[in-house]
């Protein structure tokens, strides 16, 4: 069934969801859709009234599930060479990221301009949206951007990790459990990730003293896109599987 | 470092890899790369002689690592509308998969003729070998197709798996790790994934009967291309940092 977010908590589509509900799903008067409410609610309604601006829809019923991760994460990526920032978003969505946070490092080359900027938070918003219907989702993540690391620091998370290639080749294997062994449900998490060139000793550093932990995501070398990925996995599958 | 894989166990790069060591990487005698003999055995090299053909190399120290998941893994996927074979393989081989056998399902719309078969199974002999040098692999991923679902079971695995959108539904959160369990060392793992419409319950029943265990990946609904990432990295977590 097509799922879709609504602004508030009454059962109504309009703008953008009205036009992909009437025209790209051809939605008829007594069809029936799924409808996520700003609490997070999820119901089953059906069409009633459908005019050139607004569909109106009545409750059917309420749908039980825990879809959310038990434990809110926000994935900090830095900027890479060829933007990987959709699919990251795309992907990280479906895996149950509750954020994203990109960042300008020291090893990024490419930047987002102010003017760039705007456009391109509202370009992954709609790619988050997507991917949040898409995967049943109640929550849809949000999209960030700051210019230096040192801005990352201006909130602070329970639980705080950096992926750390050397941490790999220097064979550490057990952080990324010990990380996951410490979260209380309700907790947030973030973890940080550098672009293809890896995260500067500086950059390191600056974590460090924020109380970021370097964790290693296991021996093969994952390109920037992957390593999100790899942690959302495993925090799902030690979270909501083991 | 640069790594390639040899053709033997002989230091001396040819073909392709003697193009692109020679023109993209502009290789010179003395340089250092990374060579990967058939035996699996990962040393460190000096370029000694490059003619218009070969680059000979001289024997400098052996790389200790393991970098391979304990466990074989072969990725069995269902072709998909948009063909996502190249992600697949290139984000798989990443993440440790040893194998790619893709199939044509009762819900896949793409299908490989004849002709199609050897010219895709070619490129993504490729797309695997780029990853497995750019991870640092030491194994190079097999790619095969099947016609038919039917084909996957001339060959059996110690542990045989089907990813099954239904389990994760029905509320069923602990079969992927039972099965996880049950694996030692050197065994080989096989996981089925559908394509975009799912599995149809005629191959359900087939790979039931051919003792596959069904799997949930979590209370989303993962994307054809995502859930096989879901399930190399669980593993990889659960076999290598745990």
């Amino acid at each position: 069934m097509q799922r879709y977010f609504l602004k508030s908590n009454e059962l109504v589509l309009t703008d953008e969801d009205f036009h992909h509900a009437t025209k790209v799903m051809r939605l008829a008067v007594g069809d029936k859709v799924e409808l996520v409410k700003q609490s997070e609610e999820v119901v089953v309604a059906k069409a009633t009234q459908i005019t050139d601006s607004f569909v109106n829809f009545e409750y059917q019923l309420t749908v039980e599930s825990q879809v959310e991760l038990p434990i809110a994460v926000t994935i900090a990526s830095a900027l890479s060479k060829k933007d990987k920032a959709d699919w990251i978003v795309q992907k990280g969505t479906e895996m149950g990221a509750s954020g994203f946070i990109f960042f300008n490092s020291d090893f990024s080359i490419a930047k987002w301009d102010r003017k760039k900027q705007a456009k391109k938070i509202e370009r992954l918003q709609k790619i988050a949206k997507g991917a949040a219907e898409q995967s049943h989702r109640t929550v849809i993540p949000t999209i960030a951007y700051v210019n230096k690391i040192d801005e990352l620091f201006q909130q602070s998370y329970d639980i705080q990790i950096v992926a750390y290639e050397e941490s790999a080749k220097q064979g550490e294997v057990s952080q990324l459990k010990k990380s996951f062994d410490l979260i209380k449900p309700n907790q947030n998490l973030i973890a940080v990730f550098g672009s293809e060139g890896g995260i500067s000793e500086a950059e390191i550093n600056k974590l460090s003293s924020a109380g970021y932990q370097k964790v290693g995501l296991g021996p093969r070398i994952l390109r920037a896109e992957t390593a999100p990925l790899y942690l959302l996995a495993s925090l799902s599958f030690f979270s909501e599987l083991s």
